[in-house]
């Protein structure tokens, strides 16, 4: 176990309320051993550390000042929270986050009253504060109480449209609402002016009105420091901020931009809100990812997220991979493709590394788009790009892609134009938990008419459909693969062109079949080898296309078995009810068939390893040899109809 | 059939081209007669009025300068587009609009090369615009070639998020990309002051940068007239305008406003920005929905959308009913909860009198949340009331809940809150067609954790599931109801909380169970009387719930029958799909079942009146009686597995 830092105020920090008897001078001391303590707890687990260490004092003077859990502080994506965790009576278990049964990576309601929203996607914080906020007014009860209503929001997820709503809504209804746009933008120029010290003391110290005219006066003398920002939403951000423009006409008041890791700005600040603001106020700190931690602040990511680490060096303890990841394996053969035929293009939204275009934004820049968190555009723009003759792969998680699913619906299906839609994160997804598994895309999108939806058992298939995606042309094609490495089969070297909706006999057996879509197909020949020692020899075959289905195959096995099972990486209502449907219609059931369809448990599950997770799911070699078992009525110990 | 105007000049356009040999003078006459066939046509069949009237000088002077097909003209939602239409090479068929067979009420890539992308939902245009453009500077190919890329949208677009991600990745991509502000907002002052015409006027003699910086310094001159419109972004959006603040922020040169409904300023500013624009462009045009027709301009909707009616009077044709709405049942008795209970409130967006819940704004305006087009938003601001012990409904159209579907994901089903889900326009809902169709709800719901899903057979069902919803506090859950009409049954004086998953028999039977989710229960009745006939007496239940199942009736009504079907106005994956599910996980296929599901078809389908639809979707009491003839084995003349 690491050293642990000296923290002696920190340890006298239980929950929030231990905050109101610190000095301002205290306060000072405990952000400097909380951080230490946020930097010592991530070396031994690993996590989101950045975004953290950049609210450390923000952290500390939201909690000094407002009285949560009545007051409901809500975190936007909530990876920043390890050090509200920390405050929140949940430092006995820091090091255990993001590891089964220990804390949330994210906030979440059932791990603390302090957690009164939780969130993980990006966006939504303001919407949320907004409801407490008007349910504060109506009279609403919750066993905190209801108190401010506070949403700590990101300049990156202020491009979300959600976002967007969420404020013009605000502005209108005119409650009491409190907005912290933590503005880390690492690429502007060192954001903090004399100016805006100024504006924030002046501001603090002379009654909330007056100083909100003089602020607007002043604003005019400010200089154009935040115009050359790279990002367009941020370079907005930035123009608005300077007077406050966009939030104003939105109805809201503006303070800022003030310096977000200075408590002598946040304090005063954030002390005259509580005791004056009357109607929905936007406050503009500004803060350094990383900050205050050497080897994040050097970082290209500014540690965003990190393996264990070594504190003093800040190296990283990452386990080597002999199998790529079928992220890289998907870029990789994109940009391959894209050599060859300059329609190809790709779309992301602020998702570059995560889904693998970030190769293709090096070798095709101008065929490669980050629309930044903005999925719903995303989806509609690769409609645009197909009807005017391009080839866009749209490269959203599984789990992110719901926020773009009318679009998808509306834009691309009805329309039956040819967009690709590489769905990466498919399944579950270990440490992120349950708002970031991806178990119910086969479902939404299976159901859509037009849509050709295609999983992959290994890396080598994802490189086959990777190629079939390509040559689809004459509708949309979507293929879904696991986050992480893949199983480490030989690669080909030229991708083939699947025919759609046919699928492969992956082993010759008899009695039964197992009928798996995507990556379970490992775990189906795991449990072969087990039933084999048992004398049972399933047939297994890969489904490939969970639509159009391969139905000449299926009713193949049918004739051929007595037994059927399929099985796939997610939720009901997607590939084993097409299956159902499809046999269902044919009238399989009239005389008789031991059908099965494994899917995941009605249940959202928390973090673990992925395939601990998968064996909670019951989606294991473990599960699969016992579902056989108990198909054809072989008894065992363990066997029980599911 | 009405007397048709009188049209000379527009009787000689048949496509746009058409246009280009026209004098301005010509085009003047040409407006007059475009919106008289316009208003002529509409009276025959009924459909989208007033927002056509409001662009019908948009339509002629867009035809007129820029080069359709090539050019690629985008209309948001696409209501407005009759005009269009009628200058495409559609007239002819405009008398068809919206009937089966015929025009639909929308714009659409297969009906016409005019309609390079179709939409329905709002604020799609200008991602789509900017796919065009892009794929045009990519060197995308279309048959008609690619030109420029025109989205005309409208004020009340402009608040979805959608539009505000698309014009950021605009402003950020700089494409020559034109955007045309439909602002026809009705609440606000006559919009075009001398000063806005001398700006137009000015713009268009000039060079464009030198008169954009001449518009800027004469910005602060202007009154402020837009100042006191009725909503925030409204507000916003005009505020921003009158310097253009806004849009020039996010990257756009901004022209306006200019008066939509004046030739000599539209004319000349579309010249000057198709001879000079170089990046993404926004033109601001006041506009006035109904414009040029009384009875329109005099309607409280502008003459938004309208049944037949009499040209001279403009007295609507509309047939009168028995039965109330379900919208209207739902309105009721929401208000009739919430007298009740005062935590009872509910959210729309931008849709107050299409979910009932205009009677509930009336009454308890307090509790009546209107968020503007911004379902994501709305779903996760009802998340947040119900985390502050308010008992929110989400009142949203069954299509439009795609756009929020990840809120319902993350933030509402992940967290267990119980936000009310009230489905409107729930199966096929007629005139509008497949991009209005609710097809995918029972699918995209059922298939979450922690979700309740409900279907009304009837009016009187539907009253229950509101009162059930209402009493439902321990997780989310979800009513679905279609369009129109209820069938007419007895209404109770109080509604009953019903019980969680179960299901009731309707009538008892033998040999083969039908089982209904929702209002096919009618056509389920229908057939059975056929079958009576034919001495087969089927038992049918309906489900009212498809999430939990009402597993012990399911159990029940298989150890009594020989054959199971089960209904629903949905595609697979959803009811039918749980039901399969569970009865392979029971084992209940295993010694033979005739199971059968009757789903929507794997298609999107065409406009046509609802009973007409859903005899092309399988889904008529004929199909149901052939359905049951054949899984009983009765031969027929059109029996045949289906």
């Amino acid at each position: 176990m690491a050293e642990r830092p000296h923290t002696p105020l920190l340890d006298t920090v239980h929950v929030p309320a231990d905050l109101k008897r610190l000095s301002d001078a205290q306060l000072k001391q405990l952000v400097t051993e909380l951080r230490a303590e946020t930097i010592a707890a991530v070396s031994e687990t690993g996590g989101h550390l950045g975004a953290g260490l950049g609210v450390i004092e923000l952290t500390v003077a939201l909690h000094s000042v407002f009285d949560a859990p009545k007051d409901k502080i809500i975190w936007d994506v909530s990876h920043q929270s390890y050090p509200h965790k920390i405050l929140t009576g949940r430092r006995d278990r820091i090091r255990t986050i993001r590891q089964k049964d220990g804390l949330s990576g994210f906030t979440k309601r059932t791990e603390s009253p302090y957690d009164p929203f939780g969130a993980a996607h990006s966006s939504t914080s303001i919407s949320a504060a907004l409801g407490f906020a008007v349910a504060r007014d109506l009279g609403g009860a919750c066993p905190e109480g209801l108190g401010d209503a506070v949403a700590v929001i990101g300049d990156g997820a202020m491009s979300a449209g959600m976002a967007f709503e969420a404020m013009n809504n605000a502005g209108h209804l005119k409650k009491r609402l409190i907005v912290i746009l933590n503005d880390n933008d690492m690429s502007i120029a060192p954001p903090v002016g004399a100016f805006s010290s100024y504006l924030t003391r002046l501001y603090a110290e002379a009654p909330f009105q007056e100083l909100k005219a003089a602020a607007k006066g002043a604003v005019s003398l400010m200089p154009p420091f935040f115009q050359e920002g790279a990002k367009r939403a941020k370079d907005m951000l930035k123009g608005m901020a300077v007077g406050g423009t966009l939030f104003e006409e939105l109805g809201f008041s503006y303070v800022g931009p003030i310096d977000g890791h200075d408590l002598e700005q946040l304090l005063p600040v954030l002390r005259t809100v509580k005791a004056r603001a009357t109607g929905p106020i936007l406050i503009h700190a500004l803060t350094r990812k990383g900050k205050g931690y050497a080897p994040a602040e050097r970082a290209g990511d500014k540690g965003h997220a990190t393996a264990r680490f070594d504190v003093v060096t800040g190296e990283q303890k990452k386990t080597p991979s002999n199998a790529p990841s079928y992220t890289s394996v998907f870029g990789d053969t994109l940009v391959e493709l894209a050599a060859k035929d300059d329609k190809i293009c790709a779309v992301t939204a602020a998702m570059p590394d995560g889904t693998g275009l970030n190769l293709m934004a090096e070798r095709y820049p101008s065929r490669c788009f980050d629309v930044s968190i903005a999925e719903q555009h995303g989806v509609t723009f690769c409609a645009g790009l197909a009807a005017g003759g391009m080839k866009p792969f749209c490269a959203i998680y599984s789990t992110f892609l719901q926020r773009g699913y009318d679009q998808v619906v509306h834009d691309v299906a009805i329309q039956n134009l040819p967009v690709r839609f590489a769905i990466d994160r498919a399944g579950l997804v270990g440490a992120d938990g349950a708002t970031h598994a991806g178990s119910f895309d086969i479902t939404y999108m299976a159901t859509l008419p037009n849509m050709v939806v295609m999983a992959a058992a290994d890396e080598a298939e994802l490189r086959h459909m990777v190629a079939t995606a390509a040559a689809h042309d004459s509708g949309p094609i979507a293929f879904r693969y696991p986050r992480g490495e893949g199983v480490g089969v030989d690669m080909p070297e030229v991708p083939q062109v699947l025919e759609i909706g046919k699928g492969r006999i992956v082993r010759e057996g008899a009695r039964v079949a197992i009928l798996s879509f995507g990556t379970r197909l490992g775990q189906v020949l795991k449990a072969c080898e087990a039933l084999e020692a048992k004398g049972i020899s399933p047939t297994v075959a890969d489904a490939r296309f969970a639509k159009p289905l391969d139905r000449e195959m299926i009713l193949d096995l049918v004739a051929r078995h007595d037994a059927l099972i399929t099985i796939e990486e997610g939720a009901v209502g997607g590939f084993g009810s097409h299956v159902a449907q499809f046999l269902a219609d044919e009238g399989v059931f009239d005389d008789g068939l031991k059908f099965r369809s494994m899917v995941l448990p009605d249940a959202f599950l928390d973090q673990g390893a992925p395939d601990e997770m998968y064996a909670r799911a019951g989606l294991s070699a473990e599960h699969i040899e016992a579902k056989v078992l108990d198909v054809l009525g072989v008894a065992q110990i363990a066997g029980k109809r599911a």
